[in-house]
């Protein structure tokens, strides 16, 4: 069933007019007609089951108790990417749970990104986020942020727990400390997970880390992308704190 | 350090000349000059350091132990996607650990491939995997195959266990049946995995996996994408298996 984000908040037994971009795609691209359900997610967050009136209204039908997030909060916070990588994260990082991301100018980074088109580019990378929220019957949007440096970010991005991926530590043969961290984590914390871009994570910024107490942690003995890193990171979240 | 797949068997005191694709990367591209080393994988999946010599033959110095493939052998089993999707999947499939990789005409596909074309493009997608294999360190470069059925691909293709992703039952809330699928399997065990296209898998290719007692699994509660959900288990599988 189709799923969309509406702004308001949603009242069971009332009804709504749908914003111009929910219209055009279910009315027009779809062809709903009178009687047709699809589920609306308010600005609460909550998920509703909706049919569609004669003239062109919602009737809010009832609330769906469906929860498909992530336990705990994660942050996927990336060292800046080279050409559309940064799409494929958000898409996918989205897909997978993560709660918010944002790509910060690593010292390694080879892609920059001009300070006058920092806020094109994050309304683009949001639209994307949405998207992949609604394909993937999420209740959130993740927020996408942009940092010029990796100190910035740790600054202004708060969390309970903060590890890094860490190339190194894969080679090294570090497989434990992403287990014992999930371990220790409760419902609703946050997790700020860090991942270097094309070049890795320099000395620098590693020590920037550690002072903050990261955990550094290996995902598994080989060498993932910096675009595949933080999906092996929520996959491997969700495992953990998901599956049983 | 670089690393090079080599199709000889390469033994440590001995030297090797380098075929002509190696010889133009680390020779032209990577300007490397006699005395320079880097990793060779050789035909039985052994890495040796090795180092150039004057004559541009390379001096096997001594073998690498290390392994970082997966203990089980994993076959991702995907319904044709649309477009460059199956170039994603084998690159980071490969990137995460497959053993192999396989497409199949489903039932669902909308995307198709002409028989006069599936030996060019499964070309073009052997060169990615091999790509991706050198990048991630790995020794094994997964085959990647096509068949034109999901009834013969699961006729052909060998295997200890078959599972399969099933939406539905993501939806429905299944959670247990991969971890306990994967608390079942020994190391060397043959694992296939089976992932619809975008319009998923159709009823009558579940009867034919459940007639053969493959396992349905869900991959956590949020719908993913035909070429995400391959990533999701192979990710899964090392948390599973090689993280502690």
């Amino acid at each position: 069933m189709q799923r969309y984000f509406v702004e308001n908040q949603l009242t069971v037994g009332t009804a709504f007019a749908l914003d111009a971009t929910v219209s055009k795609h279910w009315l027009q691209v779809l062809r709903a007609e009178p009687g047709a359900q699809a589920e609306f997610v308010d600005a609460t967050e909550h998920v509703f089951l909706g049919e569609l009136l004669a003239d062109e209204r919602v009737q809010v039908i009832e609330e769906l108790a469906v929860n498909v997030e992530l336990p705990v909060h994660v942050t996927i916070l990336s060292g800046l990417p080279k050409q559309d990588k940064a799409e494929w994260i958000v898409q996918k990082a989205t897909e997978m749970g993560a709660f918010d991301i944002a790509f910060f100018g690593a010292d390694w980074s080879v892609a920059k990104w001009q300070p006058n088109k920092v806020a094109k580019k994050l309304a683009r990378l949001q639209k994307i986020a949405q998207g992949a929220s609604e394909q993937s019957h999420r209740t959130h949007v993740p927020t996408v942020r942009f940092f010029n440096t990796l100190k910035q970010a740790v600054a202004e991005v708060e969390t309970d727990h903060l590890v890094v991926a860490y190339e190194e530590a894969a080679k090294q043969g570090e497989q434990a400390n992403l287990v014992q961290l999930m371990n220790r984590t409760q419902p609703g914390d946050r997790l700020t997970a860090v991942f270097g871009p094309e070049g890795g994570i320099s000395p620098a910024e590693m020590t920037l880390l550690t002072e903050r107490s990261a955990t550094v942690a290996g995902l598994g003995p080989r060498i993932l992308r910096t675009e595949t890193a933080p999906l092996y990171f929520l996959a491997a979240v969700s495992t953990l704190l998901e599956l049983s």
